[in-house]
């Protein structure tokens, strides 16, 4: 995305969105300067060249936005149709932009497939979830489905079997199969599994707690249940 | 700790600190009242019983803040010394928050026997801590020490074996034993352990990762090592 004149230029600034590029002339050079940490780069040029590349509207400021980009799921899933082993993890209503960030970390790691998320009641990608994500946001598929469980059904369909993590789980996490394909689901930071998806999970697996409080992180229940699945396939 | 007088109490509520119990006369009610999400506990008395109570010095407010304790390292290893397996979190200059918040609550969920922190580079326990900790800031015994090597030192003079998780550890973390008495290190966000404490380690484990960016949010890492530690233990 592209921003032209000082205003929406300043706005984006103060809001702390991350800059990947910023045109400036000498004069509007000043106008950035406090906000320099967040601008990945910053290119001076002169006003007739502003007004050339990008027309007479600039008022000598351009910020390119870095934009956030979803992944088609049925491209995800015609590009895993072959393989043997297959992870999606659906994430159902998870809402801290921390917690995403810190689970594409781990999808990264353990190389999962694609991360399936419902439009409307879900933290979305942005800036807070790109930068805790240290990059990893530009190497994992993230899907936006308009109804979760519709999507669940179709995965069923196409072979899948939907595990859920919960705290009432039936299965200890280490001991349930996740060869083959899979799509696992992780909860809401404080309601875990919304009630239709949970009937519509084929195994509710969950992690054994042994403390006082007994809940864990969402972004460490996910990267648990990730590395059972990257053990259990022998890796 | 209890804060007396209308200017510092209002200095407490408006830097978000927690308040576990505030005591108002009718006049100061109304002052608090835009900060009732973070006092715990409201009591109205009136002004007479006030300073029979605090002292003639409260200007009609007192607040109690939340105080986070931290535990003697010595009396946790006086505690454990006859159990079995024993397990110790070293944070090596830990910097986020939201990170120990996260650690505490795998901390409490997998029994770990306490953490240690090094006093001088190292976040503490603050409200952000406890608020992440949902709690299990109450019940996981947090040590500060001046000097983490010189502990680390003592430590295996107790007959405990120092297990450091990093990017280059030589073992996978799934293969190694953790029976006994083990204090594991886990490094900081940014640059992992440090090499001194790194040296001081007698095994260094590393966790696999398959992926593009191939590094884990510090207390997924965390959470990893702690319940690989049960399962190695049979629980």
């Amino acid at each position: 995305m592209t921003i032209y004149g000082k205003n929406p230029a300043m706005e984006v600034l103060k809001s702390k969105k991350r800059v990947t590029k910023a045109y400036v002339t000498k004069t509007t050079l000043e106008l950035i300067k406090p906000y320099s940490k967040q601008i990945g780069e910053v290119q001076v040029i002169d006003a007739v060249k502003m007004s050339k590349q990008f027309g007479d509207k600039t008022q000598g400021i351009v910020l390119e936005i870095a934009e956030y980009k979803y992944a088609d799921l049925n491209k995800v899933l015609k590009r895993v149709e072959e393989k043997e082993n297959v992870t999606l993890v659906i994430l159902d209503s998870l809402e801290d932009p921390h917690n995403l960030g810190a689970i594409l970390r781990s999808a990264d790691a353990t190389g999962v497939d694609g991360i399936i998320i419902p439009k409307n009641r879900s933290v979305r990608l942005n800036d807070t979830v790109a930068k805790v994500s240290t990059g990893a946001i530009e190497h994992v598929d993230v899907c936006e489905v308009t109804n979760l469980n519709m999507t669940i059904n179709d995965l069923k369909d196409k072979g899948f079997w939907v595990i859920g993590l919960e705290l009432d789980g039936t299965i200890d996490y280490r001991e349930q199969d996740y060869k083959g394909k899979i799509a696992v689901v992780v909860g809401s930071e404080g309601r875990g599994i919304s009630k239709l998806v949970k009937e519509n999970c084929d195994f509710l697996v969950r992690i054994p707690m042994y403390g006082k409080v007994n809940s864990l992180n969402a972004s460490v229940s996910a990267g648990l249940l990730l590395y059972q699945i990257l053990t259990s396939r022998g890796l």
